[in-house]
């Protein structure tokens, strides 16, 4: 009845007070009905959907920036912004992505999907109007679960020596992901039930000034709260209580389950297209556990991407087995290189695009001082994500080229389950591995001694060809070969393992009857694993091909679809192959 | 006196109380020895040698373990582990790193050399501890100035969860490396000025227990205060008043210019070697803001690798042009990226081995958004540091395949300063340029439009073979292809001038008459620039031979001997060259 009228934020405005609640309501259902559709990030827009509102009717946007954290609660402001019929029409729902988009919007200034982000941003977007000569409100809506990141706490520090116009709104829901961990949502549940008076308070021990207000889905309130902070001639937090999931029973209770997700009846919760999750690396972990009691296990607030949650997580890290240190990748990577050095059997797993968060950690804490974790990439590569936001093709890239780390790429759950115990047993190096949901059993018992290092396996052995592939695309490449023998060709196939180190050995001894050698990957062909192939062979006979993702920030793609337009699928490389080996 | 006795912490135990001071002042004076005839850290080591001495007194090394931050105040450290001959013998010095070192002694427990490290990593420790079944302290050294890192923030944080034993102990000296940035620095004031008891406390607020000790350097008052927290049950924060650069009396007045630096005349601090510092970067800003009144300098608390320091540059930070975040390379990056968003035209310049603590940023922040910043990479490559603990052979590995992002390497300062001017003066894309100190004049004016990206710089055009060098090495290509010149020999010298891109048509052409390609790089050679080259020629009949450093933590080289090593030097290419162009 409201937003039917509403087709930016002047509409919000020119709304009275009173009209604000009722069509916050309407914003809520149009979320609802996307997620429940279409699925998305549920618990984060249902709660904001009041201080979206809000914000719109007291700010004037676009010449008021604001900046939202992750982004994953941008809906209602994608509602308010133009892009209701992407909410309220399902052919609509591919017209915009789940996150912040300037290519949307004027309304939106960043693409944005990696948490602790935003005060820094706006830090940013402050320090160059106050140069250009600007007068606009800068605002960063921040969640208290990315708080904890590094990033986040920097820009905080910052924040407290500027000192013009910056409003950071903490929109509290007292959950992450999974439940916050760290000592500041303590301080956090203090000030929340002081009605922000307790003596402790983070943001004051910033520098920074503060305000709270307790409720979070009172639009008059609201209204009230921000226009206090309107034009404010110094940096300030509003610390603003609000319900995660706000409006669906279901979503209220089970917090961490109601994040995100997939498709589901309204009425009760159930999801449409109930999934059985891959217990690989939960099997994996709990052997793991039974067999070593100095085993601790990292996780930096995605404890579900290792199967864990629920009441037995709970008890782990009561026990002190399980660790999850919140949003702060950096601080479990330096854990992990710690806890090893201490003599514990450690594993750090978190998925392959937020590692890229902690590179120099990686590379200074762990690496150089050459302790013996393993680190498990989960969902790298091209099987990761499929927005641009949270892209994982770099991880053979990035982790390929630190010494002293060898890096690992199964090809089968036993080949993984082999790894696993290979660098929970060995005091040599650190280990990481890569995991992919996808990764099929390959039915046979896997004896390799990986201590051995960057012994490839061949698969096949053939002539002329061979085809060199990575672990998440072998099936590909099997299938290749099939497809080639049944044709009468029999090539040489190659499974890696080891992607932090060639197989000299194996390599040289291709050059006695083969000509080509192709390489396939599942990440960026740029500064990948092909390439050091290709250098190897630089100045021989032989003629390499690398074949991989293309350096840019892909996004909204199907795995497969996208390794066939790399020349990644069974039909192109039979063709490519049939080429080489008959010339 | 006491010091000929003391070999290791039992010997420092078994003083007196009343003995200590005197023991500290020969700690003192051996530190002085060193730093004034070898060079290093001078202030935070001169400022924690009653902290340390007290610290072996109290504690029970190496069963009770301290990690030090940075590790660069670990001299008093070494002196008391078994290392004194290192500081007071001169044929010694080169006898131990200026870090802390796991090969060096039992007494040391990481390799580090980058900030806001030890308290993750004592976290670390005590995870393990807590699993193995030990019952020894944990103890954590840091610094003021390295509190603002966001990875030592994430570290307080979740030690505000953890509740068993660590001792976090802040050196509060009041000084960064240049002057602290950040609101939490007006809480460590306001703290001091109250003996610990202000209202707000950052500790505090992040959940630690906490106490407080103005007199830093009284040796009785240190044991009493250490004492009281030995064997402690749950994390606490020991705040510690100490002056940097305490008992020579210049390093206490001018901290910044005594942060660290080389050998100097102990009577009045005049160096033994005065150096000519390197403008060119400099001149180029100061260039840069005299053009453009919208200019934005950022960086991450090291402003004099930019050239800035004392007056002017606080008086450029008043008027908010210049930004100094502090340690919080990941702020200042994301700061970058919404400047740059906001119409500023910004430059945020840092040295290369630290910009690797923010490639998330870079990449997700910046990159991703593609906003026109600049990104300065201060000595960058085999001319950076020559520690394990700085190494920064990455930054062409790790730049070069992030999309969006074109990466400029000037082989003269007129190319540096043709290309800020081009970087500052688009809007197209985020650009990052390669600028180290030893960078020569070509004596040619630049008029390279560097708006056609990729485009190779043919230096000299011959047959056969081709040498591409990047730019802080090309003097050894040109002197390399003189000597062949003058043996007769005429070869093709390319300087690519762009990193991030291969010039195709160039490299296609040359395949017309050239049979070797040869690319020499000052980085990493594994994941490097010459591997895409190897990788573009796979499929042709040309031979690449890629020469860069090995993939390794190389630890203290001079750069033109370490590039000698890896075949870089004028001798080896010409050798290598002859070889291939008469076969």
């Amino acid at each position: 009845m409201f937003l039917e009228k509403v087709n930016g934020p002047k509409d919000v405005k020119s709304l009275s007070l009173d009209q604000l609640q009722p069509l916050a309501d309407e914003v809520r259902n149009a979320v609802i009905n996307r997620i429940s559709k279409f699925g998305g990030h549920k618990g984060p827009n249902l709660g904001v959907v009041e201080l979206t509102v809000c914000y719109h009717y007291v700010f004037d946007s676009p010449k008021d920036k604001i900046v939202f954290d992750v982004s994953h609660q941008c809906y209602p402001h994608k509602i308010l912004t133009g892009r209701k019929q992407a909410f309220l029409d399902d052919d609509h729902f591919n017209d915009v992505t789940g996150y912040t988009n300037p290519n949307e919007s004027e309304h939106d200034f960043f693409l944005v999907g990696h948490t602790s982000t935003s005060v820094s941003l706006a830090l940013g977007l402050c320090k160059a109007r106050d140069v250009v000569g600007g007068k606009e409100n800068i605002v960063a809506l921040i969640g208290d679960g990315s708080l904890s990141g590094g990033e986040a706490l920097e820009a905080l520090d910052y924040a407290g020596e500027y000192d013009k116009n910056l409003i950071i709104i903490v929109n509290d829901n007292d959950q992450c992901i999974a439940e916050n961990h760290g000592g500041l949502y303590k301080n956090l549940k203090e000030l929340r039930e002081t009605n922000g008076k307790a003596k402790n308070n983070i943001f004051k021990s910033f520098g920074l000034d503060y305000r709270y207000l307790e409720e979070g889905h009172d639009c008059k309130k609201l209204v009230e709260f921000l226009s206090g902070a309107k034009d404010i001639d110094h940096p300030i937090v509003l610390h603003i209580h609000t319900i995660k999931g706000k409006g669906l029973s279901y979503a209220e209770k089970y917090k961490e389950d109601w994040h995100a997700g997939g498709p589901f009846n309204v009425k009760d919760g159930t999801p449409l297209k109930p999934s059985t999750p891959n217990t690989t690396i939960y099997d994996s972990i709990k052997e793991l556990m039974a067999r070593d009691s100095k085993t601790l296990i990292f996780n930096a607030a995605t404890p579900t991407c290792m199967g864990f949650y629920g009441d037995e997580k709970m008890d782990l890290i009561e026990k002190g087995i399980f660790t999850d240190v919140g949003i702060a990748e950096e601080n479990a990577m330096a854990m992990t290189s710690g806890a090893a050095k201490n003599g514990a059997t450690v594993v750090y797993g978190t998925y392959g695009n937020f590692l890229q968060r902690t590179y120099d950690q990686l590379s200074h804490d762990l690496c150089l001082n050459n302790n013996p974790a393993t680190i498990l990439v989960v969902s790298p590569g091209i099987f990761g994500f499929n927005s641009n936001t949270h892209l994982g093709i770099w991880d053979i890239h990035l982790f390929t080229s630190v010494p002293n780390l060898i890096y690992l790429d199964p090809a089968s759950v036993e080949e993984y389950n082999a790894m696993l115990k290979f660098s929970t047993s060995q005091k040599a190096h650190p280990v990481a591995i890569r995991v992919i949901n996808q990764l099929q059993s390959s039915g046979e018992i896997d004896n390799t001694d990986y201590s051995v290092y960057n012994k490839f396996k061949v698969k096949q052995r053939g002539k002329k060809v061979a085809l060199i592939s990575t672990g998440p695309i072998f099936s590909i490449a099997k299938e290749t070969c099939q497809q080639l023998k049944d044709e009468g060709i029999e090539i040489t196939l190659i499974s890696p393992g080891f992607l932090s180190g060639l197989d000299e050995q194996l390599l040289t001894s291709l050059q006695l009857d083969h000509d080509y050698v192709v390489t396939i990957e599942d990440g960026q062909v740029d500064g990948g694993f092909g390439q050091k192939i290709s250098a190897f062979y630089g100045m021989s006979n032989m003629k390499v091909k690398n074949l991989g993702i293309s350096k840019k920030f892909h996004s909204d793609f199907k795995p497969y679809e996208i390794l066939a337009e790399h020349g990644i699928s069974k039909d192109s490389l039979v063709s490519l192959i049939k080429d080489l080996y008959n010339k």
